[in-house]
């Protein structure tokens, strides 16, 4: 028996299998492409000390005291400008909220739109932290499929069908999808926006690596063409750093209320020493050089993983081909199991994250995600190789060659 | 017609009024005991930036990479170690999950504990932010009148009553209570625990001014006689500095788990920049030295209020006598209005709380709070002439001369 009596929600969560996983994978000698994590060496530390410098001996005392719920105006007006200028969006530092990074964008969007049973849809996978932080606010999920362009157009359209329960929520992670790496292509861009303009639906366009594309041309936020019925996910930690939990929320005014409310008892606002420090950093360097230098690393660290990849994983083995992000996402031949994979991996040191978690209809065995930032190219080399000898050893006791999808159902 | 289909739990909150009234009290002719701020001057601006600069030039980029949801392990010990020196607890620093602010604890709790329509005990008058927090998840509030010394016992006796609906909460704040400035005393403790001890309710002990006491002795925790049947609220924004966001909630091991699963859904984990910087702070200067600065600038400042009110407020006003932390409660005589009277004082240029919203069943109209930590002593003096003046004027135009009582039902 229980000794505790929780809320009902609470029976829907479990623990992060990644954050499980991290834990085996923090010895020394694993190589990991199990975490989510950018390159810390692009992180702007000497710049940082400068920033802090700075503005406690200029701004003092007001940078440690409370503030308000919205964020740090300067720092919002940042943001709102380089929409307006890199995207041709008219947005307005009132739109934006300063939230501990998206993830509480997330939960604060759950907060404000989900009773018990709505429906959310998601894509096929979807980002983990997502159905983490809805599942909370007890939603339906259900889940559109991931071609290699974006969604299936097919079965969007008939969960957005009117008459039918349509979703509350509609959550898309367009550039560089996390677990896939997939985006979506121009075309499905405005098919998905056309589908979308039809429903009652709100948006909720998550662009947490949109800035980092190493490949082809930069492409129109969906949301872009939504009006007020999309919110706008953003965040510092995949172009300056996470561990200052800084990301934003930019919404219309009617939604902007109800979520600085949400905010409000949440936590009051965001560290606001920790938004001092960015905006100086921001005023004293050049953003879009520091990103051009994480583009350029990343690039390089997935070119290699990728022609690792040719070189010695068995041919039955098919994997994505991200233009940009943290992510590759591997499909194995049907007969094999990623978790089964996992364990003869850790063998082999070198670990990932099985990619049925992903999945929110139980889907998923044969998938897995691969993580390029956070790995430099000699430790990408060796790890491909050891993730290579672990497939080919379970291929070879197993050993029925029908080639997997590239994304299962 | 609302162009958004929000959730139910929206429709039960509202702005927060304090925020509302802080616009109106922003101009620097205004005297404000409005808000419920520290006084900045005590904040320690150098000794932060001496610990930025240590964290990042010795710790380098993994004080900006993403963390654990517990939080920086050297930092929870160190609270753990204070509440086992200082306060005689049992505590282990996996007992302690680092949250934005004690705020933030709140609203875990309630995500964790509250279904709709679930009962949650409040103090009359209580903390407006727990409100806030905990009426996002929908519950019935009842609360228990505060008498000078702690709550009515015999209405907790009866709120706590077997076979009737117990509350699964009840939120206390045992020390220099906001609003009302009030401490339970020791035998009031010992009353209430064991009344606690025979219920099923989950007692939630919010302790964020506990340090902060100028008169009178250190009194036991409530927690401490309640083994697993309590979690404690802890912050650094009294005793360090509120713009980090920086507090914590102690917890028996079966809620700490719900607890974190929570927080890693709402926001992953706490600054971790911040904890560094905090941490640092903490090895490098002595915090008990600096508590006691901050107890003796606020027990002077807290003087001076008293002093000024027995010099020029009418007879009929009555008030608390806070022996720590930042508040003093007033109470007008029957025929007087708080909001009436803070339109007036406004027009002397000075501002308060008026009580109502600290009431979850409409009372309190005749109460008001006062902050004396964020004015130094001359604007006191200058604050509380001027807020006389507007309660004898008010007086003058109702003059039934029906005193209050010190905490009205």
């Amino acid at each position: 028996m229980e000794q505790y009596n929780f809320a009902a929600r609470t029976r829907a969560i479990k623990r992060s299998f990644i954050r499980e996983i991290l834990k085996v994978t923090d010895e020394p000698d694993v190589i990991s492409f199990a975490g989510g994590l950018p390159n810390p060496r692009l992180f702007p530390v000497a710049e940082f000390a400068s920033a802090a410098a700075k503005v406690l001996s200029t701004e003092g005392e007001r940078v440690l005291q409370y503030s308000t719920t919205e964020g740090f105006a300067p720092l919002r007006e940042h943001i709102a400008k380089r929409y307006r200028e890199r995207k041709g969006l008219a947005v307005r530092a009132s739109d934006i909220l300063i939230t501990n990074g998206s993830q509480q964008g997330l939960d604060l969007l759950g907060k404000i739109f989900l009773d018990p049973g709505d429906r959310v849809l998601l894509e096929r996978p979807a980002y983990l932290g997502a159905i983490q932080a809805f599942s909370l606010y007890e939603p339906e999920f259900r889940s559109v499929r991931l071609e290699e362009d974006g969604p299936d157009l097919r079965s969007l359209a008939e969960e957005l069908r009117p008459g039918g329960q349509e979703p509350k929520l509609f959550y898309a992670v367009p550039n560089f999808q996390n677990p896939s790496g997939i985006s979506y292509s121009r075309e499905k861009r405005a098919a998905v926006a056309a589908l979308l303009t039809e429903s009652k639906a709100v948006t909720v366009e998550d662009d947490p690596y949109g800035e980092i594309r190493f490949l082809g041309e930069d492409l129109p936020m969906l949301s872009g063409s939504l009006g007020g019925r999309a919110v706008l996910l953003g965040s510092y930690s995949k172009i300056v750093a996470p561990g200052i939990r800084l990301g934003w929320i930019c919404a219309p005014e009617a939604i902007m209320e109800r979520l600085v409310t949400a905010k409000q008892g949440s936590d009051l606002h965001s560290n606001y020493f920790s938004q001092w420090v960015l905006y100086q950093y921001l005023c004293d360097n050049d953003l879009e050089t520091h990103i051009a230098r994480i583009r350029s690393a990343y690039g390089a660290q997935r070119d290699a993983m990728v022609r690792m990849l040719e070189l010695h994983c068995p041919p039955e083995v098919t994997w994505t081909q991200p233009e940009g992000g943290m992510f590759l996402w591997l499909t194995l031949p049907r007969q094999l199991d990623a978790m089964e994979l996992f364990e003869r991996a850790i063998k082999e040191r070198v670990a990932f994250v099985p990619g049925a978690p992903f999945y929110v209809d139980g889907g998923g065995s044969t998938t897995l995600r691969l993580n390029f930032s956070n790995s430099d190219l000699g430790r990408i080399e060796t790890g491909i190789v050891r993730l290579s000898k672990a497939i080919g050893e379970l291929l070879a006791k197993s050993p029925l060659l029908v080639p997997g999808a590239t994304l299962p159902r």
